[in-house]
């Protein structure tokens, strides 16, 4: 997976040198596209793609090289949805470094854009890292009908992500005694599952013999990881519950003051286990479930 | 071409109320979905989707109603950069109405969402009517073949529009004295001229069999036409003025003293009709010449 892992970064740098959108960036915006640059290469587990390729595998489908666009097409969409995430949530920090609206607030402060935030340029260049992510699902070695199937399966995803942030701040704007862990369990699907744990699937299976691309199990599998996922991430990341964000937790606890109770994280712990295993219990191929739960696992 | 405009609309409406996706949020968020929808059928010119069923015509295609969805798709994505703008512009205003982060800041501070903003919702939005757009390309009743290179010569279009918006960063941060009205067009040509003008000429191509998609002809009237089209606006909108964007009136003035001189208005105006007749030169067919020429022509 390691040897996979370098394959996958080795793709995404040399996308960055060679592509000639990222070139003329670097002539007309040396500081920006540099900006960029170290966003997007600061360390990563790239799960996506790696989910992606190992579900290739299991469904008897070599992803290298052919379908390295694929790959690299999940992974500059996580970018692209990490960045806008980066702007609503006004983070300064992301994998322990800065993000990319901050880092541009440097640069602007430096030398002043007229108006122009860090965020401005932050949120095109997201638009810009979806529309890269998209034209190289076109690249990939596959006929016409499996790009046609490719770009369909990765906009159902990315309505879903949509939909799961409009749901978050319609959560945002609920009573907390009004949700239930069930709400937030429908958001923490929609809106990390769906193009997280689902969407490599069913790429895969789009350019493979054996698996079926409309399977529901993708979508099953989806929905119980993306739930363990976050479930997962709620109990490490703290910037939720200072931005009182509805997480699971939060609704479990009833109140801020109870979050940190015993019973609360016990509670937590449980669900994330119980949807890890409903997960993995939808996954045949040894493999792909070794992944998961590596993923999954509460100590990662 | 009215009778065109009131089928696009319907078109329009139609794809708003029957979408799976629409229908959703119009259940799970019934005020920001009414936000959206009053922003998106504010009275609009509809000139992309109406140049690209032109363009189908003169091509000896006709666009109804097999490729509605490509004439949706151009709406949409219009849709999207006019929401992003607003939230990078910060206007509240626009075609007389509420712009969409405006209208969302009112209902969260009616119902305060913990920290999120009007922008965030905005921000999203934005992103799921570009996922929107490209799902409508794949709805077009087409060969796969047409459909994966009408999605090939929409995200070229994208990353021209996106790195017009970075280069007008970069431009904001440079001193006036350096910058020259040929910069500006650039971004012009860039940010405007390439998905308004080339786009819907290229994507008619793509689905007739007399005119051939890759003519560098359609990139000329784009960069002409898109040209013209901004040096009107900037005659019209002084909110460009007001946050002292690097226009091409500006530059040609060389200060925001000299902007009102009518030197700089006459040099304008001309460099207006110039890049119009240069736009109109290209163009073979009467009816495209004549849709065209409305669109770009001082009073209109």
């Amino acid at each position: 997976m390691q040897k996979l892992k370098t394959e996958i970064e080795a793709h995404f740098v040399r996308h960055l040198e060679e592509h000639f959108f990222w070139r003329q960036l670097a002539e007309e915006s040396p500081a920006g596209f540099q900006a960029v640059r170290e966003t997007l290469l600061a360390p990563g587990k790239r799960l996506r793609p790696l989910l992606f390729c190992a579900a290739c595998r299991a469904a008897g489908r070599e992803p290298f090289p052919d379908l390295m666009p694929i790959a690299l097409a999940l992974e500059l969409a996580h970018s692209f949805i990490l960045i806008h995430d980066d702007i609503i949530d006004r983070s300064a920090e992301r994998r322990g470094k800065s993000t990319l609206p901050k880092r541009m607030d440097g640069l602007f402060a430096a030398q002043p854009a007229d108006g122009f935030r860090g965020s401005d340029f932050a949120l095109v260049t997201g638009d810009l890292l979806y529309t890269l992510a998209i034209e190289s699902l076109l690249q990939a070695e596959a006929s016409d009908s499996q790009k046609t199937e490719a770009v369909r399966l990765f906009t159902r995803a990315a309505l879903d992500t949509g939909r799961g942030a409009l749901l978050e701040m319609r959560a945002a704007q609920t009573p907390l005694d009004e949700l239930t862990t069930e709400d937030i369990e429908k958001i923490y699907a929609l809106k990390t599952g769906s193009y997280t744990f689902a969407l490599p699937l069913q790429l895969a299976a789009c350019f493979s013999d054996v698996w079926k691309k409309d399977d529901p199990v993708f979508t099953t599998i989806g929905k119980y990881a993306g739930v363990a996922f976050q479930l997962r991430n709620d109990q490490h990341d703290t910037d939720d519950l200072r931005d009182a964000r509805r997480t699971w937790a939060l609704v479990y606890a009833g109140s801020k003051e109870a979050l940190g109770d015993s019973g609360t994280l016990t509670a937590v712990k449980k669900a994330q286990e119980e949807n890890t295993r409903c997960a993995l219990a939808s996954v045949d191929s040894p493999e792909l479930s070794a992944l998961l739960k590596q993923v999954l696992s509460a100590t990662a």
